[in-house]
């Protein structure tokens, strides 16, 4: 009999059962609040913080990550969140309303930063991001963030960059945020400063680790240990683009390694095909979507880069009223293939994004983007897309 | 020197001239109101209306498409329109503002009707469709239509199929659009019946024509005779998938051939890699997008048919407030590849049906699709994409 270790994830359209009730009912059951100390992998035996021991010939180990919070001092605890999963979510909502807070500081600039500032200016929060980076969203390259600081900053947002948090202290129920600069006060403080992949119990158990800190898996999702599956957060997933093995902390990859792996244990086949690296935002008015690799991660695989980023607006120019689209297309000079992609935009850049995922996907190369097919109409875009004529301008570069 | 027959087709974008005279300064004539009578490919000369002569070393024909009117009695011109050029665009907007009026009739259902009774409806006239067929736009499949039917008739649109259209009367300044059931009273009426390509010159000059009734042409744009390039809805396109010549009158194929002709014309490399019939449209807050084949064409075209149509919602089932996504996929279970899709839905079509065409673009299979990487969050869908969760359920059936 398989055990699951760790949150339930999926997305509620799919989900044949919705409470611990519901999956008993289908033969699976769900042990909540119940923490695992120890697997032991010879024994087959998981040993619960109880002290009761559950045995397993398979085990799923999705134990996911962890918000990271900074080794800093905080002589408070109150008023100081991080957002990880629904709980938390809930905490600092319920926090909000009960003490009336007016003012919020955010540490971090990453996708969750982002929709955190965008939630706190909807509830007319004062907002204050406060980052020891120069710019949001690092995934993304300078051309193009530059969009996403105007569009924060537009919508109120206070966007402090070069910050970096060394302290957290309490003052007559407010916060006072150190950093190696001046400090900031707010009502609250969010901790928004990314994941780690959660695999204490597993290192413990023996399970083996790869270089990105996450759990080993090949890709029918198969621990080190035979008996043993991991998916999700914890465990790495192969990038068909830079043929490296990462840690990529996303619900969608999660989703897809834990079916696989089901599928595997039920002696069903299945195997996860890797990822290139597609994922997208949104912030205020403005979508943000990247895929493959940046011109540095390229670099740093060992391709000869070359790129381009381009200006135009996410539908035919007559209607376009100012709205703005830029795109970046990464290659490689020795082969031609794309890379990379990356866009921000008022509309239309995660639609670009994922096209260009498909041709990541099939390897397509620059030179097959000139002229591809895709459905024209104004109000998507111009009769040559933003994509034909960056990679037409790339294709000159190669 | 090479001479071009037709119309400038462009997007403003990427025209280095948009007047005769700064056309002139690059160095190309431009001969507007000029009707081409004949072309002697022997002789290498084009005759114009006017008896004037013109030699060519290389003729351009890009003579486009005309907007087909059903061969039935009009006893009057006034009010009878349709829209296939900018001057024709004009024609109505003034007629309606000159003419104070209040009700249009559109005959016809395509792309063109349902922008314009969109276009009719924001001008707040009474808007009536009267269609022979007993859906819009035939290339979407009934169980998608029915999302399009819906929208424009919660919009006020009256859709009246089942009709055809007889003759139109004039009285006292309206019109009588008579059909073989009842007749229809209307300040105007727009004929968006389709297009035909535009070939009889080329056609009277020997050029040979295709099966679809435009200009055959190779993938270099050259037609039958050595010196003559074809382009635009006036020439035939290849299509990937059903490997068959079609004529496909749209506007990003036609700027994409004419960059090929025009490049082969100047020496330089290139060819146009055809089409999979990629298109799209709007209408009110519904987007329509479609790709490769229907069920319908590729049984035609020999392939062993399965589908599979899909309802969900185009962002997350958490913040879609009622809004639909429809997906159609279909696939030949022979070789398990995709051969089309459409999709219908209050956004999100456009998206994935260009995923989806990459995919044809790439000949993918069904299984590439079913774990395919896309970028994910909340605003742009579920961590199961509906083409996921379409490519599993076709997987299934193949």
């Amino acid at each position: 009999m398989p055990y699951y270790i760790g949150d339930v994830i999926g997305d509620s359209s799919l989900l044949v059962a919705r409470t611990p009730e519901e999956f008993e009912k289908s033969g699976i059951r769900v042990m909540l609040n119940t923490s695992v100390e120890s697997i032991d992998l010879n024994k087959k035996v998981v040993a619960l913080a109880d002290e009761r021991r559950i045995p397993f010939d398979l085990l799923g180990v999705a134990t996911g990550s962890t918000a990271h919070f900074p080794a800093i001092p905080l002589d408070v605890r109150d008023g100081v969140f991080v957002l990880k999963n629904l709980n938390d979510g809930l905490a600092l909502k319920s926090y909000i309303t009960k003490k009336s807070c007016r003012r919020v500081l955010v540490v971090g600039a990453g996708f969750i930063a982002m929709e955190l500032c965008e939630a706190f200016r909807n509830l007319d929060l004062e907002t204050v991001i406060v980052h020891r980076g120069d710019r949001p969203v690092a995934r993304w390259d300078p051309e193009l963030t530059q969009l996403i600081v105007k569009t924060i900053e537009t919508n109120g947002v206070s966007f402090m960059t070069g910050r970096t948090a060394s302290a957290v202290e309490g003052r007559n129920g407010r916060i006072r945020l150190l950093t190696d600069k001046e400090s900031f006060e707010g009502d609250l403080v969010v901790f928004a400063a990314g994941v780690r992949p959660n695999t204490a119990v597993a290192k413990a158990a023996g399970i083996e680790i790869g270089a990105t800190g996450a759990i080993k898996v090949d890709a029918l999702q198969r621990a080190s240990s035979e008996s043993v599956f991991a998916v999700g957060d914890c465990s790495e997933a192969y990038h068909r683009i830079s043929k490296k093995w990462v840690n990529l902390p996303l619900g969608d990859v999660a989703n897809k390694q834990g079916r696989v792996a089901g599928r595997v244990a039920a002696g069903l086949s299945a195997a996860f095909p890797g990822v290139v690296g597609s994922q997208a935002f949104k912030v205020f008015n403005l979508e943000a979507a990247a895929t493959g690799l940046t011109e540095e991660e390229a670099a740093s695989s060992g391709f000869k880069v070359a790129a381009v980023t381009l200006w135009g607006s996410p539908m035919a120019h007559s209607m376009s009223k100012g709205r703005k689209l830029g795109l970046k297309l990464v290659a490689d000079s020795r082969t031609g293939k794309l890379l990379g992609a990356q866009a921000v935009g008022h509309g239309g850049a995660w639609a670009r994004i994922n096209m260009l995922s498909v041709c990541l996907w099939a390897d397509l190369s620059i030179d097959e983007l000139m002229f591809m097919d895709m459905a024209y109409a104004p109000p998507f875009g111009g009769a040559w897309d933003l994509v034909h004529v960056a990679a037409q301008q790339l294709a000159k570069r190669l």
